[in-house]
């Protein structure tokens, strides 16, 4: 089968869930939304959780792309989004003030271009509760990210233990449906207005340390 | 209109949402899960987005008076589930423990004996990205939950800054649908495998004061 139609039928259910919401994933509107003749989604995917899991890991690489395009550019890329002082490969933010530009970048992309890669990802979460092998299926993507945040604050000189490790991303996935609703008093509320604030005044909570 | 009827019925409607997903929202089966003659969710919640809405309200109130019944039992219920050292109205717990095994308790409940109503509350979460209708109902809801967090923090005799209250409220909000889907290697990822030593540790980071 054809990789460029594949992946063009994985994002196109990425728009459905996001735009539809688990509601609305069916073949037919998948098809529609990446133009193709009527049946190719079901050559594909030949059913919903077929189609379900091919959202789900198109997800999961496009996020782990745009980590890695702004976390480690590599040498050949130059700086990248400037984020990264010394970019290398595994090498991460140098200090908090990096990291805290990295994170409000990451946060910054699920309000915007990432908007609809992170509704569709919610689905699935919701989704997962009532499917097994579905919660199986993310449960990596998840758990990967706790690993990530301990690399990233470690990167930065930062302390980080397991449960500073745990509060910042867990405060980080807290913000994500409600960057995605966008409700004010909501925003306001979380400090997700400023959310180059927002992650400097996060950082310093959850790496603050007692010197007594 | 009969006001217990109502309540079954927005019951149901919460009961489908979590069971079937936004998806499965319809008339007929709120009418299916709240045992009552077709028609009769239709009569009382004439278009879906009312029944989303009565949904939602119907949320928010179960949430309210779990909360009060775990952190404010008054002094004529005694001392409630023990998480109050003193109960009053208002007081909250006195110290950062009972604050610990509060938050312990919400949490627990979530997995628990609260699960349908927070699947339900985040099929919510996921329509209102697409409803900005549904968002501005569910606003007040979700920034009145760290003005509590503030509150409780204040009578645990914890700092309550801004940055505090925020990391930790979205903390325990990022905390919720690890705990709905309770993927092995996320739960323990989060720490969420023990919600004891998770709430307190997470109150210990959040809260650690700098003394330099």
């Amino acid at each position: 089968m054809n990789q460029d139609r594949r992946n063009r039928l994985r994002d196109a259910a990425i728009a459905v869930l996001a735009r539809e919401g688990g509601r609305g994933l069916t073949h037919r509107a998948v098809d529609a939304a990446a133009a193709v003749p009527t049946g190719t989604a079901k050559n594909y995917f030949p059913t919903r959780d077929a189609l379900l899991r091919a959202a789900a890991e198109r997800c999961a690489e496009r996020y782990h792309a745009l980590a890695e395009a702004l976390a480690d550019p590599g040498p050949e890329h130059g700086a990248g989004p400037g984020v990264v002082a010394e970019p290398g490969p595994g090498a991460g933010p140098a200090d908090a003030a990096l990291l805290a530009a990295l994170l409000a970048a990451l946060l910054r992309d699920t309000a915007g271009s990432g908007r609809t890669r992170v509704l569709a990802y919610l689905e699935l979460q919701a989704e997962a509760a009532r499917r097994p092998w579905l919660a199986e299926l993310l449960d990596p993507v998840a758990a990967a990210d706790f690993a990530a945040h301990a690399h990233l604050l470690r990167a930065a000189g930062l302390p980080a233990g397991p449960a500073r490790v745990r509060a910042l991303t867990l405060a980080l996935h807290g913000a994500i449906p409600h960057l995605l609703t966008g409700a004010p008093a909501t925003l306001a509320a979380a400090g997700l207005d400023d959310l180059d604030r927002f992650t400097r005044e996060l950082l310093a909570v959850v790496c603050e340390e007692e010197t007594r």
